[in-house]
């Protein structure tokens, strides 16, 4: 053929995976979909176009600059950015329809038009949950979302990991009490910034700021506050703070704290932190943020927290909300290239069978035992030589190959070979998948 | 406040459903993904949006005027129309990375701007598999495809469903055979038709095509061909055709009926039929379509069919393949109007926990015994009464509630309440979660 082709390519900034990583990144994506379930997260499923009004009822700034946005006939549409207003919008539209407190997960795919960048996506998952309550919604919810993202992390098994957490009523008290209150989200975004400028920078980019001497020294005393979860909040009744936010956000840490411990959360794996503020201003309680022990270079990949009012925009009606995000694109690139996940196999059969010059009756009549006893399995109908065949297997990283020649068909059996082991073993035709499972507890 | 709200809301020709309705949803998705995935198909996601020139690298008329395209920087953009082009462009990018025969399925959005119309959607999942094979693809392919189609109608139960097939080497062979082959595609339209229009009125307009009243005469008989499978392939051998293409087609379908057999697909459920040509161009052997038997109004199900080379416009190498495609989203929403399936539970958990004025300790011991024996549990945290709490379980169709207050405390049991059947159980802390899934076998 002569005629020209076109370069099968994508976008840059579009994550793409070979099936060994797309088996991987699965395996991750249903654990997470699994423990939010298991707290009884419903599931929701928003467009992904929506009307531009709509869902840029807030946005301004970087985030507007970002959207995937055009016009199809009369509408001015747009991709979502985030899963967060859709959410809001849901809400709002169906709050009739929805009891409450309302508790949803969404894991999809959300667009920003971001100059690509290393670790940056244009298209990424975000796996959120959040709980909307009406008018109000009980703070021992502050204390299940940690409890859902330990059990994800300890589950995915990638490592120690410190799930921090914060109260923005904390920090807006304090800061209220020094007469900062007009310069907190400055201040509040340098100190963010600790981990990566250090004590030194952050002085002096406050003192750029115009704070006075004394209150820097309050703020450095007060995000240096060590010891323990307990010892921190001790510390912090010990400060003498004059501010009604303040002691509220206290009262609030040390109930969560407490909730957190009656979910069964290990002490170990979480961590009061005065510097963690997270970036969006319509947090205004609890915060949270989460590190992988090992590599915390990563930052956080599980952030998220309270607000008082999810539906603004939309209704009038009062919607609190808790919710947390992962960005499992960014968070699966990540790994992967730390090293810290490995594709393991490119296949999700269990057994591979293998006829050799026999004719398919016999053939799926195997394959149809394994599968209805639930094993995934597949045939390789190929005319190939028993090497191409085994190959095939090897490549793919199947377990169990099942090879049926004429011999087998005669005894109405099969030989089923353990890949990893070697092992070789006639089988009867109806006892393949008792056979496999077996062989795969040992 | 008196600011102006955004009334929330969503395009038309976008599904966007309630709980219920999305649990529902799922449900069927995963069923199919699992039937997918038994059968050895390996997942594939790719990006939603692609450039211009690799999605339309074949597209025209139709398809290129429905679709979403907009620019983003210098980038000429577009939304996949289809899970198949995306595939091709996938596979030749890949092929050097893929072993063949490669399987996969992509069960995701796509987007085509339709004028919006009853049952039709902007937005829709297409659920599809595809069979690669690099130069050659073995003909049990063919009978794999239907006996998967078959273990997914079976498990989603819809009632009584059945696999309509044909290949287009009879139909080109017998129109060839006939001198019509210059006429093909309209005369395979307006036979494509007969269910809805009627015997008389597609041999009128094929009168109008100017086919000759003999010709005529042999495709009605030739449509009308009546009998069991074997007696349809029999009828066919007996037809004088002397033609190559035909006899071939002859050939394959009677191989694949008997593949399909022995992949135990019980012969009620399929059903040779050369009405079926399937409008899309590009089918060259078997074609498949599939309807509900009670409600045939709804059309074909699930529909595919083989094709001789996938990826013509992106590479040389010659690809033949096999897929099919269930369009979910349409799908769904005819089986909900039609009553065929119904939305039973507005939550995914089995158990709420209701603690009556006792502290969170306890009541977080109780879930986490239930959580950790693998049953999705919900705390109802909220300080309302007695009634309100049960109304909550009641109306989100929660089957079990765990009734706490302190006498359960001070004797370390909780309340079991079966919600369907009403009865209440003491349960010691410990046993809560073995009590439920005796309950639920029972």
């Amino acid at each position: 053929m002569a005629e020209n082709k076109i370069k099968p390519r994508i976008l840059t900034g579009f994550m793409e995976l070979l099936p060994a990583d797309q088996i991987l990144f699965n395996k991750i994506y249903d654990t997470i979909r699994q423990v939010y379930e298991s707290f009884g997260f419903l599931p929701l499923d928003t467009p992904v176009i929506e009307l531009s009004e709509v869902l840029l009822a807030k946005a301004g700034g970087e985030t507007e600059k970002q959207i995937y946005r055009f016009t199809k006939g009369d509408n001015d549409l747009a991709l979502r950015f985030d899963l967060t207003v859709p959410l809001a919008r849901y809400v709002a539209q169906h709050s009739g329809e929805l009891t409450f407190p309302f508790k949803r997960y969404q894991m999809s795919k959300v667009y920003r038009g971001e100059r690509p960048q290393k670790g940056r996506f244009r298209e990424f998952y975000q796996c959120d949950i959040d709980i909307i309550g009406n008018e109000e919604l009980s703070l021992v919810y502050d204390g299940e979302i940690p409890a859902v993202i330990y059990s994800i992390f300890r589950r995915l098994n990638f490592g120690k990991f410190t799930i921090r957490l914060n109260n923005r009523k904390v920090l807006n008290g304090f800061f209220g009490a020094l007469g900062l209150s007009e310069s907190i989200t400055d201040i509040l975004r340098i100190i963010d910034k600790i981990d990566k400028i250090g004590r030194e920078n952050v002085i002096s980019e406050l003192e750029k700021l115009g704070t006075e001497g004394d209150k820097i020294s309050r703020i450095m005393d007060f995000i240096s506050v060590s010891g323990t979860n307990s010892e921190k909040i001790n510390a912090l009744k010990a400060m003498d703070i004059d501010d009604e936010k303040f002691a509220q956000g206290v009262d609030e840490l040390e109930r969560v704290t407490g909730y957190m411990r009656d979910f069964g959360i290990d002490e170990d794996y979480f961590e009061i932190d005065f510097t963690i503020a997270r970036g969006l201003d319509y947090y205004t309680g609890t915060v949270y943020e989460t590190v992988l022990d090992d590599y915390r270079n990563l930052g956080s990949v599980c952030s998220g927290g309270r607000y008082d009012n999810l539906t603004e925009y939309y209704t009038s009606a009062k919607l609190p909300g808790i919710g947390i995000s992962i960005g499992l694109t960014r968070l699966f690139s990540q790994l992967k290239e730390a090293g810290i996940i490995k594709a393991e196999s490119s296949s999700l059969v269990k057994a591979l069978v293998i006829p050799m010059g026999i004719d398919m009756e016999y053939t799926l009549k195997a394959a149809g035992n394994i599968r209805n006893a639930g094993i995934p399995v597949d045939v390789y109908y190929a005319e190939k030589g028993m090497k191409a065949k085994m190959k095939y297997a090897n490549k793919l990283g199947i377990p169990f190959a099942v090879i049926i020649g004429e011999d087998e068909v005669k005894s109405n059996t099969v030989m089923l070979k353990n890949m990893i082991s070697g092992e070789q073993k006639a089988v009867a035709l109806d006892n393949i998948a008792e056979e496999i499972k077996t062989q795969e507890r040992m």
